[in-house]
């Protein structure tokens, strides 16, 4: 099955317009035209059918046959997750945390991070190509990078606040901590790991420390890991 | 800590070479000098307590302080995956594979992989460099590329093989087929699945279909999910 990604929809639902990535991978990997039918979600939850109506070559026109809303009851896992120096390791961590299923991430300025800027606009395409790819009708929602005392101070009110450190014989493991159904929250640090204030603040503001595996993980492992951890105990 | 690798090690483990990439870790990037200590492993389990003796352009030579053999009883991952067009893909497996844990890696050409060959050495670096990362002492085995068929040959006299494949209402989940401590074989299609008759000749081989997840993945996320599954199960 391949998935279109659109947000530009009529008020009525009746009419959908694809535009440039879009479009391109309409015509040129698909060879798509006039008359066919496909599919597209709008990243919200909806799925439509559609008929090609016009393609021109920057945008396509589409008649929507029927849609329906793919309601979801999965409980939510938001990622609070350190910039990494390397923007591809970053990027993966997108990639594959969409594909595996994560509600929200927020990328992380702390003590020991090595980068404070992401590109939001290409960090989102790289999340609605996987969307795509592995065929779901949520987005995540992706935030723009905050420092680690906001992310600690919004999530306080929370249950559920887990950070995630290196292995040590006191702490318990992830996935022994959490239980199905449970929305959750998990911070991640840097390669570095969070400072001891970090680690202090955390603990004072509701959030506990665990363990994601028994050997150190790179940050975007790390990221990966929870995601997959969170979907198997919810599975 | 920084873990080094090194297989030049003298017979009665007295004496370590350190050459090329290794050697150019320690010097450049982590400025050791002569008269500190580092510690090496073999990726066979043993581990090295040893002192710089000689640093010279091209090698160090490292005296043994101690070594022991951090025996490990836990079960074994084999994986067969297909080998993909894309080798950033294929490698980005390799790293987080081996970071998070498999026992051996098979490189499978079956009807719809997109590519035959592999840079071995190349390969084996990246998971060298995963090993000495996440802290583990035994490197994953890599073997060649090989046919589907003969992997399925050579597999079809073990328990617990298993063949990924795409969400089918039928099918159980891999994390609901295997159970704590039993070694497993499972086989991850290419992008465009398995074909019909490979399918075939592996459910008559002894190989039992499962999904990995309730959406599809890519087939390097596939390769890693199965590890993470894996671990998580014998954690």
């Amino acid at each position: 099955m391949n998935l279109f990604y659109s947000v530009n929809i009529n008020e009525s639902k009746s009419k959908i317009i694809l535009s440039d990535d879009e479009n391109r991978h309409l015509i040129k990997v698909l060879r798509k035209s006039e008359g066919e039918k496909i599919t597209i979600t709008d990243g919200l939850g909806y799925v439509y059918n559609c008929q090609i109506i016009n393609i021109f070559k920057k945008q396509t026109e589409l008649k929507v046959i029927n849609y329906k809303l793919v309601y979801s009851n999965k409980p939510k896992l938001r990622i609070g997750i350190s910039m990494l120096k390397k923007a591809d390791r970053f990027e993966w961590f997108l990639e594959k945390a969409t594909e595996i299923g994560v509600c929200e991430i927020t990328p992380i300025i702390s003590q020991y991070s090595e980068k404070k800027k992401l590109n939001m606009e290409r960090s989102n395409k790289i999340m609605i190509s996987a969307i795509k790819q592995s065929v779901r009708f949520y987005l995540p929602k992706l935030n723009n990078p905050i420092n680690f005392n906001q992310f600690i101070n919004e999530s306080s009110y929370e249950k559920n606040n887990f950070l995630a450190t290196c292995k040590n014989d006191d702490l318990k493991l992830f996935q022994n901590s959490i239980k199905k159904s449970q929305d959750i929250n998990i911070l991640i640090g840097p390669e570095g790991g969070f400072s001891k204030s970090e680690i202090d603040l955390a603990k004072k503001t509701n959030f506990t420390p665990v363990s994601l595996a028994e050997n150190r993980l790179r940050t975007e492992t790390a990221g990966v890991v929870s995601c997959m951890i969170f979907s198997f105990i919810n599975n």
